[in-house]
């Protein structure tokens, strides 16, 4: 394993990535780890950008990159910062998405109930504390925001963390949606920390706005493309019918691996990963389980769930028209009611088929902790308290939009 | 699906390809064309280069866009293509990969006999050509090289085609190894026809001796690094012993639209797939299917299975040694009998975990048709006999590997 | 010279740059442009990036480029554009800039009166267009925007012009600041028109978005950036202490293309360029005149004019300081009598070496014409009006910033 | 100068340069050095390429950057440097272009006499140690390869030294060329000391192949572009007319710090250097000198230097073409007697207008010592004894070409 042996791997993105410490080769080399390969980065976004084809895998990586780059700046400016703290920092980011499931977020509100991928990745990091002689506690710690030294939490989780750098810029490089590049070992040179709290050199108060923008732009045009939309809640939906065919006792082709989650009539929740162990049988549900499935279903006798495998199997995709709020309900009914004649299915099926979507997304939050600066006279500024472009203080930042989805033909 | 309405697809290597004819938009929405979204490019390339996830959709647009940028060209010297020859040709390069299995060649010589992705891809060209209506006549003609114009078929393949001109930049844009970038821009503007033959002008002498040592370079360090031959030798021994069970009446998982190809004891080649219409069989099969067979493989009860499922799962691989050729039949005597020892598995299983892989591989070949540059003169003049630094008139330019693969712990 | 023989020039932003028309060609050859070699773009700012090396010439040929992706867009979408106008177009483009001098601005404002780069492009046209029997004077019409496709004016001199489409690229890339790269490539793909304005399909919403910060940016950290306006100052207050000594009577090096700019009398405006035929003078005069004076100044008598030449030449700048409006005045009093005092100059003298400077940059102007946006519904919207993040409505999108230059150690 | 103050340096080619030691700081500063920023690293180059407008100062700062990454990667291999040869092996590489004349090359064998710009380098270093006390002894044993540790100086100057891995590099990226592009990064990642030889890691055999091929394309390409050897031959010719003149007492046009280079009569080498203190002199001289007597001389009353200088000046370059060896006596004979006849010149001046240019270039060099790669059982083996495509054995590497350059219009 080459890039094991020379502790290096290759990344488009950095050049090289140098691993820093022995026990993050033990981690990458562990199955939990390496399951992350078969976790699309952008779920179905390569419907759209056909580049957009990384992993989970490899953004873990890259996130943990930045962190230790963050780190070695933070020491160059004087901050005492532990080689346990590293290296539990390192951990923490490295593991900060192994809970997720098949397509990134399919799984989430469909199979599984009231179970972030978060709380996933917490299960998963205490199983590999107890497997690690818990070397790993420290970086729980710090996942979990209960270590003192709150930078590192920030770095991991924040509106301006390593995670985000490093997802802007790889998915602008995958997509090809260069508008999503910046400049994160500008905005890395510019860390800085005051009271325990990450901040930002006030010079770097360009680039931080950069950021920003850039990261609504890939919103917009990656994330929440409106195709994309159409394709992940199509996925939503045939998750949502395979699972009711099962409830209801019909029998549907499914993976071994995904069965369970399929069949079982309990709400799949953080106390039934518990008490049913179910960890290590996620731990082995990957894409390639939900693509499988979906390619028979697509010959499944259910019309439903054979019509919308076919929508994303060989994308023909449902037509998705942005629509104003009030004119959601009647649009809705009138295209259910016309599929409902032509397609001669029940009404409460047309709902799988003809589906609104409303999104809500602000470019930057006032209430969640801000990004501040730390100016020269050592004075800090949130950076909605900065004289500038930005409108933070109003409500402008909140975009909602609306959609309606529906078969192609039944509107004008 | 706004790459269609827009005729634009992204690309993060080209920027924007533009879809020049309605009918190519037609094959891209074609759920055999959609298929290749599920086939990686460069099979388990990725364990070694974790970005390198792109699939063989991509590469074939991308070939397409730089079909359509060679004809310009050649129309821009004085050489007359009509509609027709072009869009024949575009549809032709297009199509050129979409034989390839899962993981792009591992069913070649494992499951399928005597059959190559070539044959496949004609076999699809003419099911599309039935349901076009004839309309993929002349790409057929042109792929198979019984068009007159030669030089159209050298485009879609000779040692100077788009094929390579894509794939060695996308390769080298996704694994990072940017070593392998070429600047086929410069290249596509050189290109000329004489005497129907595709040749370039002499003065891109110097570009085409990059493109040799980049695609000699790309060949070693990623399509036969050593970490990848072990997995793709690996991956070749698990459908091998699986077809064995198989045939010998065990029952192991399998996806359904894999089943027939393990189960069938008659040879899966050309006589086969015709005779069994097994082609829309093999149009459901992609990656999906054998990375489902594998992590189940990774439980079955045959030691055999279950231990190489495991290496390519969690990326256990095999230990990979470069050996002398007298070598080989020694060491893998050593090694089988330590492994019958210590895990117990008779002799004939042993050749499964212990094996050589024999490599060879030529820069560029002179039995081959030859790269040609056209003098300001209009002579022309053949890459081998151009004075420089290449010895391409010996055999040196033929390189021989030989390696042994075993699992870990059984070689000093 | 190959890049006319091939019509094809190397950038290394675009690859290739195809010449459109031989009279292009014939303009490129013409002494006044090749003149734009040795106008740097950027006047000092490689004293703080030392990569932004690049000139006049590169960024006329680059908007030429983008003019003509510009009009192969607008055609494409139905928009009639003869082949006069495409080539009116692209030469005004070329043209746009040929009337700056020597560091690009260095001698508005300080050598000549009143008098834009503007206005002396216009001669410049004039004077060519005689040349060339009239054939720029569509070219002329669509610069002076006196032409009713006002589209083509205002793709050449707008908001959102093909101008700062390459210029701002350009500059991101020879600088290295990177945040101020766009894609302009896709926002060109969404120009259009409407009632002979130019205007963009709604959908670039983000990407205008985009650019606009990423200008905002490029002005504060580059064109603005606070070392380069300590830079530029400076070396406009050379040029008005070497006019005053030439104007009194003394006698300082000068090359021969400089003299009459220094030691005229007259106001060097726009009826002395034209009665005295300075313009074949002007075409002149390069970078390479100042640089050849500042060095031989930089060992002159006069004090000032010697330390003055000094800081540019071996990079001693002058310090600079942020500061509040009202703080200017008595600031510049005290540093001003400390020089006059320990350097024991004149206190008229000490002007030149302890100076303000205010800067007020607006992100985007609501006064001059708006970036109009084309809804699906074919209505027009102001960006302003756009529901979004900024807020184009208050003043603050301007910004104004106030700095003092002085000798370094005369503030603590 | 923020760059100094942070100590970092943008460059678009790494991203952020850090500057390691203060000394470095300091030298940086000295006008020496400063002078660098105005001697173009390509020197006619840009006349064919218009990107390429780089210069030795920013080159200089690149090779320091590769140089402190080498050192990095050589004590992570376990091989001690100590401080104070990391600090010099810095300074000896930052100074090793400081000798350099206006556009890098024009003034030796024009101008100069017999002397490199490596001895003016060694000058301008010893000047140097005197003025840092001594401090740069160090570097001057190492760039003079009298330090035991051999690798220090191979780092500097040899086959594959840092000098050449960043000029390939930055070439390529201000011209547009992007075939000189290398793997840098990678190349220094396989750097190794063995027997304080600079040696790199067998494994990157290809790499070191696909830089030598790099090399030898941005050589045929750029270095040696035909029109750009027209140029700066034509650049020798005006230089060696001029001094010619002057010699003979004619009065022509100099910049003051030009003067006594074209007005002494004695050689201008080593020992006039030093015994008129040229030194500081020479420190003045850059491109702007050279360009300001251009242009002058472009109107000047000798025809040779007036037409010449018009050529370098409004790139109305000499015709320039690739011709046999024996083929160049007669060919000039035929042009020189036309043109002596059509534009009434003498004949001995015929040999400013018309003139043969012989080239001899080998892509990688037997003779000087051999780059040597460390196979894992640390035996070495010599690049041109690895089995494979190269042909270093014979002449083949080395290519000797002949051109005739010559007014427009005298040749057929």
């Amino acid at each position: 394993m080459p890039y094991l042996k020379n502790k290096i791997i290759n990344d488009p993105i950095y050049g090289f990535i140098h691993i820093p410490f022995n026990i993050i080769l033990s981690i990458l080399d562990h199955p939990y780890f390496q399951r992350l390969r078969r976790i699309s980065q952008l779920g179905l976004s390569s419907l759209v950008y056909p580049g957009a084809n990384h992993n989970r895998f490899h953004h873990a990586i890259g996130s943990m990159h930045l962190m230790n780059k963050s780190i070695e700046v933070l020491r160059s400016k004087g901050h005492e910062i532990s080689v346990q703290e590293h290296k539990a920092a390192c951990i923490a980011i490295l593991l900060h998405d192994i809970g997720h499931g098949p397509f990134s977020h399919a799984l989430e509100n469909t199979i599984v109930d009231n179970l972030t991928h978060e709380e996933i990745s917490i299960m998963f990091m205490q199983k590999l504390n107890e497997e690690f002689d818990n070397k790993l506690s420290l970086a729980i710690e710090i996942f979990q925001n209960k270590y003192h030294k709150t930078f590192l939490h920030q770095l991991i989780s924040s509106q301006l963390d390593v995670d985000r750098l490093d997802y802007l810029n790889r998915d602008s490089f995958y997509s090809g949606v260069n508008e999503g590049i910046i400049n994160s070992q500008r905005i890395i040179s510019m860390f800085n920390v005051k009271d325990q709290d990450l901040v930002v050199d006030f010079k770097g108060i360009y680039s931080i706005e950069k950021f920003i923008i850039a990261r609504k732009l890939m919103y917009w045009q990656v994330y929440l493309h409106k195709t994309v939309l159409s394709a992940e809640h199509t996925l939503m939906k045939i998750l949502l019918r395979a699972k009711e065919l099962c409830q209801s006792g019909e029998k549907i082709f499914t993976t071994p691996e995904f069965k369970i989650f399929l069949y079982e009539k309990n709400a799949i929740n953080a106390n039934f990963f518990k008490s049913r162990k179910l960890l290590n049988l996620f731990a082995r549900l990957d894409d390639s389980d939900l693509i499988t499935c979906i390619k028979n279903w697509a010959h499944d006798k259910d019309e439903i769930l054979n019509y919308l495998s076919n929508c994303i199997l060989n994308r023909k995709l449902l037509k998705i028209k942005s629509i104003k709020k009030h004119e959601i309900e009647p649009s809705l009914k009138i295209i259910r009611e016309k599929i409902q004649t032509s397609l001669k299915v029940s009404h409460n099926k047309t709902s799988y088929l003809v589906f609104a979507i409303s999104i809500k997304k602000e470019t930057y939050s006032l209430i969640e902790n801000e990004i501040k600066f730390l100016k020269t006279n050592q004075e800090l500024i949130n950076l909605s308290d900065v004289q500038g472009d930005f409108n933070m203080t109003s409500r402008n930042s909140e975009i909602i939009k609306h959609y309606i989805c529906y078969p192609d033909g039944y509107l004008n």
